[in-house]
């Protein structure tokens, strides 16, 4: 299988000031075209950095895609390197110059800066990839046992350029069976456990497939894949036996998100479902309205992240928040009838809780969330004593959230 | 300044199922210490790339952190290799089983699985860090030229060990002074606009100090950064002269996040608000509600989905909707009144849009979003025709929304 290297350039990416989602979403696209990603450098902007990461990944592999540094400003140093390094000489291109001049007149509607006249000077022996949403183009360079391929960090336009040019070119030279995933999603059991369950299936694993573990707070992904030499036929056997022997963990047998079950949960059986929430501030809500298409499916939230926005909007009585607390079983299930009966929907979900980092009490100490699913004939609550910090432990009540509501959806 | 490299395993980080953020929370981290990452390398789960990868790094930095491959599992091969790689003989630790048990039977209160106790064998040659959250250990390795200290893969985890452990024997080790950044914040003005604007000055910086330039949507980020060899009172002067001339531009002159800004803004004028979204499905809510202490501000969102949601909970009139259609200034200025006067607060913002893929039409294309901001007294509205994909649209609309609503906060 061919093998490619990403390199991506930035200071920000070495003082932690940005978290980089550029190599994942490259490194899923190449697979799909069957090119397997086999390292990945993160570099500043410093010349001799660059330089030693280029020498050392253009050895390595086929193909290797280097983002980031390609900006109109001081600090973006990859054009001129790339230049000296393939040994051309800078050149005004009149495509890009063109293209620059229409995107600020027509798209951005506001005149160009003279300084991004530069972004059309480009080294004369690479081949211009025109930018379709923004000013930097990328730049592709070839030699006898490898290609180069220069993008800008900016992730909307790197997208861009790999979709229309840079993806079509590599996958028109490299022809090759892509690697072939299969993946399922439990919940309820830990890694190890579900480890030992596994565990003679996975001995007897033919060459060319194999397990991964992939935990996440309370679900495990396990994903087989095989290589290009391995019989699929085999694959799709074994995964079939590890998804009969995780059956009674099993949420779903491919590669999609618990809110994505949820949903299509919910599209097969024609309901429509909202959420009330205190602690998550409105966290569900949005993992649910990321996904395309929810509207068929999803009403609305209730964010109510006071207890007066607790009686005003969800007609939680006063009497029970004095009596319980905010962070009460009690409270949740009256959010959960008010949110049932506000948006007239069929199932519904409400969470309360302190997630910390304050707010804690001895009591109800941080980490303490109670969690109600249901519809109007049927309530399930859990408490949960959580024990991560603030944003972990809205996901970890994200997941128990959904899993509950899911649940509840299926024995509906 | 100590030089460190980070070396992330897994193969999930190679085929793109999961983004690393273990890499910049732990640069982060080194920065405050005075420790500066140089480069970062993701391999996948082999035993060739990784010892590739620890001959390469540990040749190049004093400081070497491994995250990943320290599960139960048989993917989880890095103790194995590090074993080797220093010529260690696998022992049992007494501390790390007793750990184990004891996590399992007063934290997890579940039966511990055969497997892991073999997170209880470790190399005789290193130094465990144990793992308050979790089993597996991390491992310290010292030679006369390096440290190296692998730590799991799963982030809380690896935090906990890195607080407790990795970071105070780091610090006490190399004491250097941090690299010191001043950053500020601008909207409202293009990356080469901003680089004009800024060009006197960043010619004129003295040596040690750098500008970068981080675009994002609306928003440009500038970072003065200097070297443990440059005039701390040389950058305080210079940062003040960037901060003067982007003045009419300049959001906050620090590293915090436009939420943050408005949140605070809030705090210091004693007010509240509340957000009504459709198309953005919680994710304002959500961004306000990460924030540690955000309740003294923030009461609450109505999260109106349908047209149902925006009439039942917002009050909407049916004939506005019918009249404009839900993607309208009208729309939006009745979400605005129908939530101030929910929530009772003194400051909101609404949204109505079509973020895509589907949803578009004719006169609405994908991308058209209506924002309104405001108070009972004054309401202020804007159209956006945005050109990202629903991820990237959502974003914008949020800071769109949110700078506009600093805006008139500012001007109350």
């Amino acid at each position: 299988m061919t093998k490619a290297s990403i390199i991506t350039i930035g200071d920000e990416l070495l003082i932690g000031q940005v978290i980089d989602t550029n190599s994942t979403w490259m490194a899923q696209e190449l697979n799909k075209i069957g090119i397997q990603v086999s390292r990945r450098v993160a570099v500043g902007d410093s010349w001799s950095d660059i330089w030693a990461a280029l020498d050392e990944e253009t050895s390595r592999s086929q193909i290797v895609l280097v983002t980031g540094g390609l900006g109109p400003t001081s600090d973006d140093i990859t054009k001129e390197l790339l230049c000296k390094y393939f040994g051309g000489t800078m050149v005004r291109n009149n495509e890009v110059e063109t293209h620059v001049r229409n995107l600020f007149a027509n798209v951005l509607m506001k005149p160009m800066p003279d300084r991004n006249i530069s972004q059309a000077m480009v080294p004369d022996v690479c081949k211009v990839l025109l930018n379709p949403l923004g000013t930097a183009p990328g730049m592709l360079f070839e030699k006898n046992n490898y290609i180069l391929i220069s993008l800008p960090g900016v992730p909307f336009e790197m997208k861009g350029i790999m979709c229309e040019h840079a993806l079509p070119i590599l996958a028109k030279k490299f022809t090759g069976r892509p690697l072939e995933h299969r993946t399922l999603l439990t919940s309820g059991i830990g890694e190890s456990a579900l480890a030992d369950l596994v565990e003679d299936i996975e001995k007897d694993l033919p060459t060319g497939i194999q397990l991964a573990y992939l935990p996440n707070f309370n679900m495990v992904r396990l994903r087989l894949t095989a290589n290009e030499n391995a019989d699929l036929k085999l694959l799709d056997e074994y995964f079939q036996k590890l998804c009969e022997i995780t059956a009674p963990y099993l949420v779903v047998n491919s590669d999609v998100s618990l809110e994505e079950v949820v949903i299509d949960l919910l599209k097969r059986a024609g309901k429509r479902m909202a959420t009330a929430e205190s602690c998550t501030g409105g966290y569900i809500a949005h993992r649910l309205t990321r996904i395309p298409g929810v509207s068929s499916v999803f009403e609305g939230s209730a964010v109510s992240y006071s207890n007066e926005a607790k009686q005003e909007i969800l007609q939680v009585s006063k009497n029970t928040l004095e009596n319980h607390g905010a962070v009460s079983e009690q409270v949740v299930r009256e959010m959960l009838t008010g949110v049932l009966k506000l948006m007239k929907v069929d199932f519904a979900l409400s969470v309360s809780g302190v997630l910390g980092p304050g707010g804690g009490t001895p009591e109800k100490p941080v980490g303490t969330v109670w969690i109600a699913v249901g519809s109007l004939k049927r309530v399930e609550t859990k408490k949960f004593q959580l024990r991560y910090n603030r944003e972990n432990n809205m996901q970890v009540v994200c997941i128990h959230a959904l899993d509950m509501l899911r649940k509840m959806i299926i024995e509906d």
